[in-house]
């Protein structure tokens, strides 16, 4: 897809998994941008997570990351998934044109991103270093309550943006931004890792589940979706799938 | 401090709390800024509680919020506190002059945000709707390991971004900005919660402890420090001193 002169992306994140890594993914495949899934490489040709531990290691300049998501864009190092996005939108075409736009559009995102962090506590409630075998208890009961309380509250809040948006069906103005995206993925999430409550949910939401589809059905991302460059969702990222943590 | 035809910058947040609205509030006193805090006006002055609630119901428009801090410049709402850092670090004098910068300030911020965030859950680890006493073990568990893991995996990536700048002791660049208020935020609320982890802690971290220094030295920071706007920490900020979680 790359046209001379056109910019090239180097994406650095887990090889494994969607993770955080899938929001940048999905802006970059929805744009058709120009871009390497650069630990997807084999180890021979610069790859695997050797290739992101270089740049946390900070050997290589830039500003140093905590942690993937990072992309590389000529020598200008970006992390955290919600700044690469602010970062590619516009380039992608997929942020407003005006700055009380983009705010929106990063403050949503932000949003989403608090979201998901509760999604992943809920199942690694005291450590990220501990497996989830040695919290059950203690995400049994995180769990509960993430259903219960904040996953209708982050629903409703998201439900209601759109109601409010006369901007036909988008979260902000009246074109797809990369929130959108974002917001296609936390719902494909939840219904991977609780089947049963997003059953309930997602009669409840009725924007949120139209938006799902729609972007579903862009024909680049409907084209990513069935390809190998979709990891599979998998026991390992930010969305899991424990039955025993979708009981009502 | 309002001059005639200067921007009135109006913060929503919880009136008795630092919390996460005290990143706004510190960048808005160290500019010397003319803002109201308008929840801790009496009700009778259209403040309160209540003041936050109209905001977060949706009846007064603009972009909704999920909670506070919310900043209302005019008509516009915004809301997630990198966010409105964003939107004031360059109208406040508070961020770098090119895009770069500003992104790499973002970048920081929002692993400001991750780190406050297991801050917190160390003491809410379960849900921030229930009371600690309420989840005393659960808590004991997730500091012992916050202290062990995460506090200084932390510290040494922010006192490492110190020491690859050459900027004369800031975040990013030569002059400081709103990410070096919040590390000095940061490291108060840590101070207070975990002495004894801190002691410990900030002798391994001396260029952090000397951007705190620096920080708390401004005039107009040092007076909002000495002022009743200061509100004390407590027991129900995002910073919270339980002895029995700060044990080595």
């Amino acid at each position: 897809m790359a046209g001379s002169g056109e910019t090239r992306y180097e994406l650095y994140y887990w090889p494994s998994i969607q993770g955080r890594g899938e929001f940048i993914r999905l802006a970059l495949e929805d744009a058709g941008a120009s871009y390497v899934d650069v630990a997807r490489l084999p180890d021979s040709q610069g790859g695997g997570v050797k290739a992101i531990m270089r740049l946390i290691d900070g050997k290589q300049g830039g500003l140093l990351p905590f942690a993937p998501p990072i992309l590389k864009v000529g020598e200008q190092l970006l992390s955290q998934t919600a700044n690469i996005l602010q970062f590619l939108g516009p380039r992608l075409g997929l942020a407003p044109a005006n700055d009380e736009g983009r705010a929106a559009v990063n403050q949503i995102q932000l949003t989403i991103a608090d979201f998901i962090g509760e999604a992943h506590d809920s199942h690694h409630p005291i450590a990220s270093s501990l497996y989830y075998e040695d919290q059950k208890p203690e995400a049994a009961r995180r769990a509960r309550i993430f259903l219960a309380e904040r996953l209708p509250k982050f629903l409703a809040y998201f439900e209601k943006l759109l109601a409010r948006n006369g901007g036909g069906g988008y979260l902000v103005g009246d074109a797809l931004t990369y929130a959108d995206l974002s917001m296609f993925q936390v719902q494909a999430g939840l219904a991977y890792a609780f089947p049963v409550a997003w059953a309930r949910e997602s009669l409840r939401h009725p924007l949120l589940v139209a938006l799902r589809e729609r972007v579903a059905a862009r024909p680049r991302l409907a084209a990513y979706l069935a390809s190998e460059r979709r990891i599979p969702f998998n026991q390992h990222g930010l969305f899991r799938h424990y039955p025993e943590l979708d009981a009502v």
